[in-house]
Order: structure tokens, then sequence, then C-alpha cells
């Protein structure tokens, strides 16, 4: 969704973390924005988690190291992050609060045949608001794999979001979030009051 | 540091994360910059050990979430991170590749009777660089471990780096790196090639 925010297509990912505190599995409450925001934004992302750690992987033996995958909303306080990236400083306030982080069941590797070939989107109140394959993306699986794999050790349990089509849009309490893989899993969330 | 690498004093803490992969504890070899660095600093820091978790922890009782401290070194790509602000995306390749998180053996709370009345200092190659007592910090344990909590609930065992003072400078390769808490615990770490 880089051209909407008038953002060059990135070259290399752009990587940030966000904390274990912020998983939110579907059917354990609303997501809520962090105090004082005001512009909540959805991000549908196909969620990789990885089975088999590594450091450098290569990206053509990266998919032995994925169990499987979730449906993942990387739900971002846009107004956070506008202000930090003005000033230059990590997005933590936009990315990381608690429930920033929904997430659907676990789908084992096994029952996806092509994670590169998958049709997802995003509903806010019934209205379709992100539609996508994942041929789109910007970077591959296993290329993400082994470009944060250069950096950072990957461990069994991680989670890597793998960033989202355009569509982005701000959300209000109340509103009823539903996101597909389709075929392969689906899931609901509620909009609550930010935290 | 903030004067001294131009940056205004922030009016709330900076916040960003580490993973748990960038823990070096001494002893377990050296601290390398990430792919490509070229700027690697040292920043010392106090560490606070939490051992009871929450979130909206109320300034006067914060003390009680800490367990313990540790001294840390945050170590930073300072090249990564100055192109980081200029392009306004997060720090992750200056402050989270493995081994940026030196630290020494855990401090038990009731060993240091003031956490905002310890002399710390960093020796490179025997050489004073960084020298500081913790009543200059900018924002107080429990102000950060509030500040904190708002957003982001804290769980036993999370470390949180308290900023460090004036003195960040570049190291090289078999640089030996020296830092105490005077009185309470010291470590030493050696530099090593970049991953
Ligand atoms: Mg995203
Ligand atoms: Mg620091
Ligand atoms: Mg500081």
């Amino acid at each position: 969704h880089c051209a909407e925010l008038g953002n060059p297509v990135p070259k290399e990912p752009v990587l940030f973390l966000k904390p274990t505190t912020s998983y939110l599995p579907e059917g354990k409450g609303p997501t809520r924005g962090p105090p004082g925001c005001t512009d909540l934004h959805h991000e549908i992302e196909l969620g990789v988690v990885i089975s088999g750690g590594g450091t450098n992987i290569p990206q053509e033996s990266a998919m032995d190291h994925v169990g499987g995958y979730v449906l993942a909303l990387d739900m971002t306080a846009r107004d956070y992050q506008n202000i930090a990236k003005e000033k230059g400083i990590p997005w933590t306030w936009a990315k990381c609060f608690d429930t920033a982080c929904p997430i659907s069941e676990f789908v084992p590797k096994e029952k996806v045949s092509d994670p590169q070939d998958l049709n997802m989107w995003l509903k806010v109140n019934g209205e379709v608001r992100q539609k996508t394959n994942t041929n789109d993306m910007i970077f591959t699986v296993p290329y993400i794999i082994s470009y944060i794999s250069k950096m950072m050790t990957l461990e069994p349990g991680d989670l890597i979001l793998t960033g989202t089509p355009m569509g982005v849009a701000g959300v209000q309490p109340n509103d009823q979030l539903e996101a597909e893989i389709e075929g392969v899993v689906a899931m609901k969330f509620t909009v609550g009051d930010k935290l």
C-alpha cells in the first residue's frame, strides 16, 4: 500500500517488531487503538509462522523453515505513525500496543499449496475495503525470511507479517472487521474503544 | 546523549523494541554489527528487569514490578540509524541485530538501594568513554515503567533499557569494552567482525 500513502516502493522490506503482547487471537476481545489514537487503520496481511529457526537462511531453503500461516491484521495508529515518520523515531506507539495484532487460527503449511497465490480480503461492516492476491506482494515469503535472517536469528514460533495491499483506512469503535484467505481461513474482530 | 547527536531532548521517552535474540550474556562471544555496518556505537544503559507484569502501572507502585537490574549495552549501528531517521522508517537494522544487547549478570533489586543514584562507566581499550550517574537520566525508572505500560502490557522477564549518557562513539573489531555500575556489577565484552 505504499503508493496510496505517497511512500516510495521500498527496495528492501521495511522491518519493525511487534511484541507478543500485541497478539489478539480471534475470540479474545476487540482490537483497540493506543491511548490518544484518533486514526486506527486496518492492514490485512499474510502471516508466516516459523517452525525451524535459523540465521542466514538462503531463499532456496527458506520454505523449509515455515510451519504454516495465519491471517493477520497489522493494526496501525496512523496518526502516531505519521508523527514518528516526521520526527524520525521508531513506530512503537503506532504498531506495538496491546491488541495491535489480531490473528486467525493457525493454518498448517500443508493446507496452502502456494503462498504467493492466495486471494485475501478484508470487509468493514460488510463492505470490502482491501482485496488482493498474494502474487501482488512486493517481496516473496522466501525473500523476506532470508532478508530478516541476515540480521536477526529467526526462532520457532516467530510470526512474520508480509505487508498489506492498498485500501488501508480508518476504523471506529463497534466496526465489524471480517477477513478471509479464500478457501483457507476466515476471522472476525470488533473494534473497541482506545486503550 | 540527545544533545551530542543534535537531537532535541524528548518530552516523552522514545521507545523501540529489541528482540530477545539480540541478548548477549557476558561470556557468550563478541558483540557484532549488522551486515554492512560501518559505524557500530556503544550506549551504556541501566537495564530494569520486570518481575511483576501489568498494564497501566502507576508511577507510585512501579517499583513493586521491578525484580532487579542488569548493566546493558544498547549497541547501535549509527549508520543504519541515521538512514532510518532520514527515511522516517523504524530503527530495526540499527538496534535489533543478533548480539545488539550485551548484558551483565542479573542484580537482584535488594542490592541496589537507589536506582537513581548509581555511578556507571564504560571504557574502550581501558579509556573512559561514558561516565554518568543515573540521577542524570531524563526519565526515572518509575516514569518509564508507567509510560510503557499505558500502551503495552509488561510481562515478567521484560528488560527495559533506560537511555544512555553522552560519550557514545564508534568501536572497531577487537576493541575491549569494559563497563561497571560502581560497587554493583561489572562486565567485559569484545567487539567482533560484523555479522
Ligand atoms: Mg503492515
Ligand atoms: Mg540507547
Ligand atoms: Mg538518553
